[in-house]
């Protein structure tokens, strides 16, 4: 079966426009099979993704939506599921994250296709190289300015749609996160807001929590603070030490990035403010 | 604020139906908070369920459906939240999941009255008349069928909206559960369709299976074979005899029941064949 | 059947100790037919919880717990499963809390007297009635610090073995917290430690987190700080508002706190420094 | 740090069982860590698995229990954690198993050696040569009898200690099953016993179920009815349709077939009857 054709419109809500959509959809000779939609109430933003078959041709939905935009304040994508993204993973020591979403790849359960690997350490040479990505590796020495700069150099020059960081430890200036803005996630290892920063798996001990929890998020300029796409829990006990909690967390870790990867790439993503809206 | 209207809405599906459904509330001058919106592929039916703001006439809706419906095949219902329905529950021995519902409706976290507790035992009198209902006792003896007739009397009298079995444990003749059908929930504990008739819990122990569940479904004639409406688990272990998963258990049905009997109430559930589709 | 005997112990940890308890159980001619066992890394701390048949004579295993401890250093505690621990119920507007506690006892889920309800309000003189427990109105008015005293006075008139705050939404005094330590829970409405304080809902919405949940912990003199007992979470989307929250987050509050006064009045509970160690 | 000495011992229960097992650590000069004790009401027997601080002497641990074995009925292994178990993974055409398998493995998540795949197909070649395993392909054609001979063959060949189905789509003769009993675990791709046998993912969407399940079970002569050692569940929704199901369930496959592998070869699962004791 031919992949559905995928509409997400933005607009300020307003009375008449799911209707004016639905419309646009219909003009264009679409079928509509799946949609979502979404008010915030705060920024009374208006927000849906729409699945309309793919017999019909996407000029002429392009052509109704642009109408439409004309008529009324709207922004609107048409996604094609045909191109696939173009995805940089960055990470450090811990190579769970990493191996999970090649693997995810190489299986087809993640559509897009890394086009490359980038690290301040060479741990990830041996998973990389039987994926056959390039591993660009930007130690980090005694020049911590260098390094961001020579990181942002290898994005640039990989020119993703999308980068992951699957446990990068190291903390990204504000202009990266604000030049990647809504095109970068990130794996905290913590249910956020619960223990932001370092080393939240001794903290969770230390505090003698019941569950362990991983966050995806996008990344912004404050350090964990970004949207959230995607959180997951885990029992623990206090049979656990430190390092069970590692283990267990690894665990979360690897499914909640893969899913906010994988709803980002279907454009089941939505920002308001510094919220999330998913559709899914 | 006042509570929204809520519109359902069920047709075959085609062409520019979201588009009309749309237009009639925009006609009405209504502005939609929240759809929800559903094609089964099996049976090529659509479904959905509109909030719309209470602002506008109830009149100028009716009439914009009216309308619709002349113009294409569709089926829709308005519905009034200021009508509280009619709930009937039925009991045997064990009382948890009658006690949760009772409290749950004094704290207003069910709308509904409670016109009546229908039990072919007499344990749920205490129960009963802390929340002043009256129990109707219905033994059995040695006359099932007349049990069973007398049962569909005491209905009938009570003229419920709505009939929840809460841990009814007879099985109901075909033709009482199909009287009902559509307007009687049973909670089933197990996670179905494991374990369905009787004694679930020592089936679970048995088997020993490391999860057990609960079931909210509509009741058909098929024993525990109706749409599913919500499911839970809880985890188990090597630890827990028969009475401890009775406990453990205990504590899914009364959420998974007070759960299934909200989304009825709330207009949340529409069934397709032998599935619901869930508005949440 | 008779339910066993209950013996907890706690002790520095040291070669030989499990073999001298279980020696001290044989030695009455008991048998042991559960045993939950810990030691606290930090702490060096151990304890255990062990039951024994109900068969033998409670004297001759005080007898022998007497003789070990006199031999090593050994606290230990056999405990009654016939005295139903005195319990006071403190609450404030929101009730399902004191309701699902009131609920549980009377269908025996909870093995305690419930000697009396407090309160700095009058909402909960309806659900105290229904089960025939006093409530105790302490109004705060101007003088907050009165209000404390006979708060504390009433529950040393009470004179509970424990102290559940259920949704008592004052900020306890560290004196009362001190007084009542390890015999004091309460429930708060976020997964601690992310949401602390007043309004975790808010807290919660406005962060655009995907689950919420809840905490009983031990009360100590600092806010939302004690010893864990119980936590749970549930799923949330940004179809919800903050009203959803508190509507979802009362279905975990309710049974995070059943659960967390079920664990401690069966000695399931033991605090080494500011963990719980749960023998479930 | 020196990783513990694991000891597991199986007895029929009596009195001063656990006082003998403990004394016999103590004899051998061992510190005990961790004891998870279970006595199973239906077969009256007893099982243990203790950990014991590696600084003593092996042999002195083995005379003790050898000597506590003459005394009285016990059957004990004492586990070197040194020894990495050989393991061979059968899987078929659908590899988020075998890869999840293999990527743990490589991330040192299960201390085992992958000595072997063996597969009906030749989909998982790839995912064997970036590993670096052999994978031996022993097709169907027309004679299931020599397919059956020849898969029994090649696991004897790689004499594995443990035989993973990682989605191995062939049913065993019960010898296979019968001759691997406790040594073969399979991946079953529902919540057992709700739809065994073929196509569980149709079966859950055709029956409307609202959590789709996986299961990690010993292979016994009985399709699907192996003692079950993990099984985890995960919420889907009349949105889902089958491929969704496929693709949510396989995220729960591969977690659970990992814990299920975990588990066993830290020796935390003892059968008894047709039920695990998990030890975790």
């Amino acid at each position: 079966m031919t992949p559905p054709i995928v509409i997400t419109v933005r607009a300020p809500d307003g009375p008449g426009l799911v209707s004016d959509i639905a419309g646009a959809v219909a003009g264009a000779g679409g079928n509509i099979i799946d949609v979502g939609q979404h008010t915030d109430l705060s920024t009374t933003g208006f927000g849906c993704r729409l699945e309309v078959e793919a017999s019909i041709e996407r000029s002429a939905l392009a052509e109704q939506f642009a109408a439409l935009a004309q008529r009324r304040e709207l922004a609107f994508e048409i996604h094609d599921s045909k191109e696939r993204p173009r995805v940089v993973i960055a990470c450090s020591k811990t190579l769970h994250c990493v191996s999970e979403l090649l693997s995810r790849v190489s299986l087809g359960e993640l559509e897009c296709e890394i086009v490359g690997i980038v690290s301040d350490r060479t741990d990830a040479g041996e998973v990389a190289s039987r994926y056959g990505i390039e591993l660009t590796h930007i130690p980090v020495g005694e020049d911590r300015r260098g390094q961001e700069e020579a990181f942002s150099e290898a994005l640039g020059r990989l020119a993703p749609d999308l980068v992951v960081l699957a446990r990068y430890m190291r903390i990204l200036p504000p202009e990266i996160a604000e030049s990647w803005n809504g095109r970068m996630i990130n794996i905290h290892h913590s249910f956020l807001p619960a223990f932001p920063g370092a080393g939240p798996y001794a903290q969770a001990h230390e505090r003698g929590v019941k569950l362990i929890g991983a966050t995806a998020h996008y990344v912004t300029a404050g350090l964990d603070e970004g949207p959230i796409i995607a959180q997951d829990v885990a029992r623990v006990s206090h049979r656990d030490a430190v390092a069970d909690l590692v283990r267990r967390g690894a665990d979360i870790e690897r499914s909640v990035l893969s899913t906010g990867v994988r709803l980002h790439l279907e454009h089941r993503v939505m920002v308001f403010e510094n919220r999330t809206c998913i559709f899914d």
